[in-house]
């Protein structure tokens, strides 16, 4: 019987797919405000196709509006899905190799900009809904939050999820993201990293100046470059006092769950394109929690073709620093400002962007084994980890700390998904069997 | 007689004004190309109109052409006078209080782009031709070439100088700029620095990445940022092995003409604007014997607003290093690539851009000693300074190699000119002195 409900379902999530081309071809950019009230309606008229319970727009609080649905399960299980409808710019274009607004299936992959982040993910969970409503109803309550600025940060989605903590009640949330590691494992992924992040801006002349007068004025890119440098080692410490007196020393489940990991440097220099390797020493243990502080962007001075003999009365740098448990977004800004001073770099000033808490459900949590269990199950004992956390970030600790409810990803991408890169892509046949893992995980879930 | 022929000389100046105003009013600027054939034809005819025994314009090598004149003199003596007709690029437009390119006289200054540097100092010099030709002739030779791309780094006058050296044949040269500094002194400017314009570019890997993986994947930002700063002490000190190697010492009549430099750091600072004081340690020394490293630009990653959380795989920063007598830009290129090399910075590659060799005329020169003659009595015996070279760069070294000539620079700016900045300009009351000044300087040349 399992073997039937598994061809059953992948063939009907397979029929489905017309929708999700449908729901691919809308451009929803959060950072360029393209598309988004046209993505809202046609989500709304899908979860009202579904019978949803509830649908509301919450736009009170201002930011793209933020979609809440809820559908009636047979069992008191609620669980509740984060998701979200914008998509990163498609840009660079010409590194496309198809229209990433028209959805493309090429030796089984689907292309297209948001296919794995994160509209794939929504479609895979609405298609399951729908294979219920037709085969004898959920078997456990079913929430959604469903925003439209991931990919600026989430700036408002904290305030929304306070206001609406009792409307938000679940027993366990299934995040976006996650899926299938370089070597196809199957990943249950337990967290995200913090992020801080912030500028580094540095005037040292009312205007720029000529650069024979570089024997006694100051050049601000020079002052910006020398204040980054003192700030970390070679190799990778922070040397910023303080910097990592919050970070948690690592329980055993977790570091066990980190000498699973298989941290293959070769496979990840072909994944990801490397071309150097200063940083060759880094491991599973610093991906999952090891600090980071990464330039983002320089700017300063001269940025055209060929020379301009100048002295640049500005520079600015972009940075944002990974975080982990415990490490507090904005105390890591001013810790910061505070060794810039010390090494006597009080003109560079650093200007605090936004931050997110690092965030871990406990790997012993009995959702994270069941969804381990089931994952035994479906990808095979030996293709199925559990990863304490992703090294990105995400709004999950003010989800986890409004509404106490373990987090877990288990999701349809794989090493080569590219999300955020041009030709974003997923598997068809992970899309299949995502939506049948998580067929068995409800399922599970409504015998608790 | 001679205050006679000081009011005469400075009335006809005065009068010549109007042909000034109309050459400012041509947009020459070299770096986007414009108005070059405008201003070649509009230069020509006035050369025409002042009785050139010779015109010529070379364009024969490429690049925008160069202007040869010849007028006949009474002596055997014959000076060359070298200018450029091309300007720095106006921008930032919003800094400029006048139309850069409409001449406006306000409290007896004169703003325009180009005023001073160097549309000015052409037309100073042919209203003094033209006052020869109307008060018995010209007392020595004159020659003039005036080029077409020295704000873009000169890259073929080297050429047409080598090609045409016999025509060009001078027993001196009276180079563009030079004027009055901070105290009002008239400077008696007899060198410039040398320059190596070059870029440092690294690529880390095929596309930028997520900045979550920058535990093990190199950052093109942090390997340019750790290049550079191990490139230069916080003192100034350029760490590069064999960089000071080919630096000559100071002979006694440079460094008694150093000693006499009034190096006022306040006055410097609100000239310039100065914000910050990192290297208030510099020096008259400095200024003309010193080594700069100067970062022009950096670019690298995410320049927009907000934060792109990303890993830059390709940083670029653009530098010169102004250079003393026997310099070799060339030279400098290499060793900073086999610095960076030595340094673990291998990755980061050196691209070699324009360079200009150093150039002194010797302080005991009898011209320059000429020179100050007159300046001692022109604008006063205290007000009257040798200066070693300025510490701006330019193609003299060239000029003087292959001509063998004395070259000094006895110019019309004062401290405020701004050459290269919004609100560019000169004082008319310096403008008719150096017009009174080169007259004296010629008559005197007859005489030797």
């Amino acid at each position: 019987m399992e073997d039937d409900s598994k061809v059953m379902i992948e063939t009907y999530a397979e029929n489905k797919l017309p929708e999700l081309f449908d729901y691919l071809r809308i451009p929803s950019i959060s950072a360029q405000n393209k598309g988004i009230e046209q993505t809202v309606n046609w989500i709304i008229a899908k979860l009202k196709e579904l019978n949803a319970i509830k649908i509301e727009k919450w736009n009170e609080n201002g930011g793209n509006p933020v979609i809440f649905a809820e559908f009636k399960g047979s069992s008191e299980q609620t669980v509740l899905f984060y998701n979200h409808y914008d998509v990163q710019p498609p840009e660079p274009l010409n590194e496309w190799q198809t229209d990433p607004f028209e959805p493309t299936v090429e030796d089984g992959k689907l292309y297209a900009r948001g296919v794995c982040d994160d509209k794939g993910e929504l479609m895979a969970r609405l298609s399951l809904i729908s294979y219920f409503n037709k085969n004898g109803g959920l078997p456990v309550n079913v929430k959604f939050l469903i925003e439209g600025e991931e990919e600026i940060g989430s700036p408002h989605v904290e305030k929304y999820v306070h206001d609406h903590a009792t409307q938000l009640k679940a027993d366990e949330c299934i995040w976006e993201g996650g899926g299938k590691d370089e070597h196809d494992n199957f990943q249950i992924i337990c967290g995200l990293k913090g992020i801080a992040a912030f500028d580094l801006e540095v005037t040292t002349a009312k205007k720029d100046l000529h650069s024979s007068l570089a024997t006694f004025a100051d050049n601000a890119a020079w002052r910006l470059v020398e204040a980054l440098a003192s700030l970390k080692g070679k190799d990778g410490r922070i040397l910023v006092k303080g910097f990592y007196d919050d970070v948690l020393s690592l329980d055993e489940s977790t570091k066990a769950a980190i000498r699973k990991i298989d941290f293959d440097r070769e496979k990840m220099e072909e994944n990801y394109g490397l071309l150097t390797s200063a940083l060759a020493t880094g491991t599973a243990e610093s991906l999952i929690n090891g600090n980071t502080i990464t330039i983002n962007g320089l700017i300063s001075g001269y940025q055209g073709d060929g020379s301009k003999t100048i002295i640049p009365s500005k520079a600015v740098a972009k940075l944002d620093c990974r975080l982990v448990p415990n490490q507090n977004p904005k105390k890591i800004c001013q810790l910061i400002q505070e060794q810039l001073i010390k090494n006597g770099f009080g003109d560079v000033k650093v200007k605090t962007g936004h931050g997110e808490y690092a965030f871990r459900t406990g790997l012993d949590n009995s959702f994270v084994r069941l969804c381990k269990r089931i994952g035994d199950e479906v990808y095979g004992k030996n293709k199925c980890l559990i990863i304490p956390n992703m090294p990105g970030s995400g709004p999950a600790q003010q989800f986890a700390s409004e509404l106490k409810v373990p987090i877990v990803m288990v999701g349809i991408h794989y090493a080569g998904s590219g999300p955020h890169s041009p030709n974003e892509n997923i598997r068809l046949a992970d899309y299949r069997q995502g939506v049948f893992y998580l067929y068995k995980v409800l399922r599970e879930l409504a015998l608790n």
